[in-house]
């Protein structure tokens, strides 16, 4: 866990500023957290916080139970998609490009494989696409655990490329159903609450989709958060889950994107809990899912603008957001340093 | 009113992107509402919206009110706070930092007035600072109506010199109890509804601030916006009103910040209902008033970051989801430009 001893430090810093006590709400909150991060290992609490390189992984990866009709789409759409974002065109792309975030596209196993260079595609497939979890484990255990190693590996080496604030999208028609069946297996929670309408199912749908899931979820009892992984899961969700092991284990913070990206977050807090603590949470979807998902991980996002996109969009808008609390905690006045006699 | 004659095409472009219909939440009004603003006077809807030199204005002004203990601070703090925006050290100027706003401060009538030159910095002082509006009118209708003009002068000149997309700050010990009393005085609503905690008093003083706010809301029985300005308000909400016209005047986007504002922004509504439709809202705030005030406008704020502090925070916080709105609908790819198949 993150070592503590400079957080009454922190608080006084933030407390000294020109204003009043909280007054900057949730920016303090977030101030406090990245400055801790930032202090592990050091003898005193950091002065300014660094953000270097933001950047964006969007995992892609296919599902087989998108043969059974749950998503408005077909599975040749995340191939589409891949396509739209390696040409810049997807609502992702446009997001980083108004807050100055990078981005890397991985094909984590979809149905179509892509065939284009770009310097931010990264073709690491764990297969051509899931099983149906509704009849069968959706991958093996050890594709489960190969897809959280080359998450890890990759989001390890972005870190040691100087990124300090990374985040994930992901892109994969279905994985809602996936994320659902985790967030059901995982927790106490019916699977009714977890199952929501996705990008816009309609009434009969969501019937099918709730009946399917269920079908995943009751194979997965007793089994351990991998287990669950494989059993539910997506190839792009285990990477994903990689990902947010990799910030922990490298000490940065991560921005939580969101349905499909939290759940991967919430394996990887059962994995490892400290992940937790490097968490930023961007935004808080209208999936039905999201929010207990949230509450599960007492988490408080900054963002509620009604996103139900995925792509990594909410992490990449609360870039601006997280630059700002930065910019704070370095550069606003003390009342001593400002001649503030409050 | 704004021609609403592209609405349609502007609403067809963005339904073409590639994402599920509405997937984009509020980021698809504000782009609609943005792409509106600017087609206004073309012969097609624009196909790039621009944001150019988005730009926050501080206006300061003293309130006689404050000597009756109504906030937590003296008014001799408002000076010290316009010399920590002028040297760059107060939340405002680290979030212009942060999110590359400029900024420029308004003297609009401070006790003690400030000796620095500064290229940002504006003297039009209407005054020493008002009357305590629980025993007289704030200020003469005259110097209400003066104020409007010096404010609506300068931001017009902003927009003149290329801005167009500017918001609005304030700074001025006891500036919540004009708010309150404006929107108890132009509405229905009760004046304990309408008082709040501002930066934080205590429950002794909460009852004093409720009775000398209820003292100037009963003499502003039947008058019009701009007399209960002069009666209630502050030479920085009258600034600011200004401010609200110019926009709308010169047909560009402005954001709504924090309580103060709004009650500026409602002032400007009632004397031209066209300024709402140029109006974003960017944050709601804690003050138990503000809600109240948002939803007597039919506003819906783009953020909820319990911030607390003015000086224009929350409206330059929300300067990248504007610049984010704007790239999605210039540069995201249709379905048909994409070849997603949906």
């Amino acid at each position: 866990m993150l070592d503590n001893k400079f957080q009454p430090q922190i608080q006084q810093r933030i407390d000294q500023k020109t204003k009043p006590l909280g007054a900057l709400g949730v920016m303090e909150s977030l101030a406090a957290q990245l400055a801790l991060i930032q202090s592990q290992g050091l003898d005193h609490a950091v002065e300014k916080i660094a953000i270097n390189k933001p950047t964006v992984v969007v995992f892609a990866g296919d599902h087989g139970i998108a043969d059974e009709g749950v998503s408005i789409a077909p599975s040749a759409v995340t191939q589409q998609m891949v396509i739209n974002f390696l040409n810049g065109g997807a609502g992702v792309n446009c997001f980083c490009r108004a807050n100055d975030v990078e981005m890397f596209v991985v094909d984590a196993g979809i149905l179509f494989p892509v065939d284009m260079d770009a310097p931010n595609f990264i073709r690491q497939r764990i297969g051509e696409r899931t099983n149906n979890f509704a009849k069968q484990a959706a991958m093996t255990v050890q594709q489960a655990e190969q897809g959280i190693e080359m998450g890890k590996s990759f989001v390890t080496s972005l870190i040691k490329q100087g990124s300090n604030l990374v985040m994930f999208g992901e892109m994969g028609i279905a994985n809602t159903s996936s994320a659902a069946a985790i967030l059901a297996a995982l927790t106490d929670l019916d699977v009714e609450q977890c199952v929501g309408l996705g990008t816009g199912i309609n009434p009969e749908q969501y019937a099918k989709k709730l009946a399917l899931v269920t079908q995943g979820v009751v194979r997965c009892k007793g089994l351990s958060p991998i287990e669950v992984l494989a059993e539910v899961g997506g190839f792009e969700i285990a990477q994903i889950v990689g990902g947010f092991l990799a910030a922990a284990e490298q000490g940065v913070a991560v921005i939580v994107d969101g349905f499909i990206v939290s759940a991967a977050a919430y394996i990887a807090i059962l994995i490892n809990p400290t992940c937790r603590e490097f968490m930023i949470f961007a935004h808080q979807s209208d999936e039905s899912g999201h929010k207990l998902l949230l509450a599960e991980m007492q988490a408080q996002p900054l963002l509620q603008l009604g996103l139900r996109l995925g792509e990594g969009t909410g992490a990449v808008l609360s870039v601006a957001l997280i630059r700002s609390a930065a910019e704070f905690y370095n550069s606003m006045a003390s009342f001593a340093e400002a001649g503030v006699t409050v």
